[in-house]
């Protein structure tokens, strides 16, 4: 054997919008030395155009949708305005036990429900520096009424007092800074001895 | 209040000699952007031309060493060759109640020995990639003795079985990835959120 055998590990990032969560999860999977997984979720929305099935989603009826989610098939799951969307769990594994490693990019609750099925699962929560600049950025997003404005306020608020819940904090200030600290958590978190097997990990160095 | 407060981290760098964890920690504590603090340990050995006391050591007399010892004033210590070495705990509380971080370089013992004291303490294991190469670096020391290398070769297997009792593995193949690694668990502990306070996170955001 030539390499010590690690298994894939699961993150979640989480974060109020605004937090620039997805910007550091895109550019993060662009970095080449760090092997990703994917798992194309599951949702209940109607396609858009430019969108392919099973690619970009699998769509499904709702009725398919609530039959896989009474089987227990998914790892988390929410309703956003009437549509579910959800994690396969099978598909999650299916990366994990080839040693990828996968980054859900969901809200609290759905990064708590991950915890509680794979404890295994590392939590990372990015935020701004100051409250006023998250609201400033939801509230320059031209598009959005007042109304929706408010509730992601709303919901930022709820969403950071959850932060203690959580394994790492990722101040988002300086962009690079905090690109290089999500890319810290991921390195560090493959060296974790709890999830080395020492056995492979002795055969693996030829100990006498 | 500008910034979050974080408290410095305590990390413990163990492996067998051979295994290449000085120049790791040389070179990691050249990094500009990690603030370290340092402590200076106190010796009973004699002082050797071009030492100076209180920066390479404190030299001690064996009798104020174990006065200091029955006093509890080490956060680990350990006699080699009938020296006493040990880390001042005050030295180290100092420098991480002023945010800066503490790189001890001491064996599994020792870092053990720390952990039990301080639970946040962070132990990383580095170590070659095959044990071929580790008996190969200590037998290539011309200097050392037939009986010196095989006492290190059978100190090398017993702290590589102790590794379950570590945090964090890395195994130093390719260099600058190591470094790389070792620099990552830096960045990733200090922004575990099990060491930030939340309600000075939450002033310091002006959470409403």
């Amino acid at each position: 054997m030539n390499a010590i055998k690690r298994s894939g590990v699961l993150f979640v990032v989480s974060g109020p919008s605004g937090s620039g969560k997805s910007t550091l999860c895109r550019d993060l999977m662009k970095k080449p030395d760090l092997p990703f997984g994917l798992a194309v979720s599951h949702t209940t929305r109607a396609i858009r155009p430019r969108e392919v099935d099973g690619i970009d989603y699998h769509f499904l009826s709702k009725e398919d949708f609530e039959r896989n989610l009474a089987r227990g098939l998914y790892l988390e799951y929410a309703l956003v305005h009437g549509n579910y969307y959800g994690t396969p769990q099978t598909a999650v594994d299916a990366f994990l036990s080839q040693s990828k490693h996968g980054i859900l990019e969901i809200d609290v609750q759905g990064g708590l429900q991950v915890k509680a099925k794979k404890p295994d699962t590392v939590l990372i929560f990015v935020c701004p520096p100051r409250f006023s600049i998250l609201e400033a950025r939801l509230k320059s997003r031209a598009t959005d009424s007042e109304e929706v404005i408010a509730r992601r306020i709303h919901n930022a608020i709820d969403e950071i007092k959850k932060i203690p819940s959580y394994d790492y904090l990722i101040i988002n200030d300086d962009y690079d800074l905090a690109l290089k600290e999500l890319e810290s958590i991921l390195y560090a978190e493959q060296n974790r001895i709890s999830r080395l097997n020492p056995e492979n990990l002795y055969d693996t160095m030829q100990l006498p």
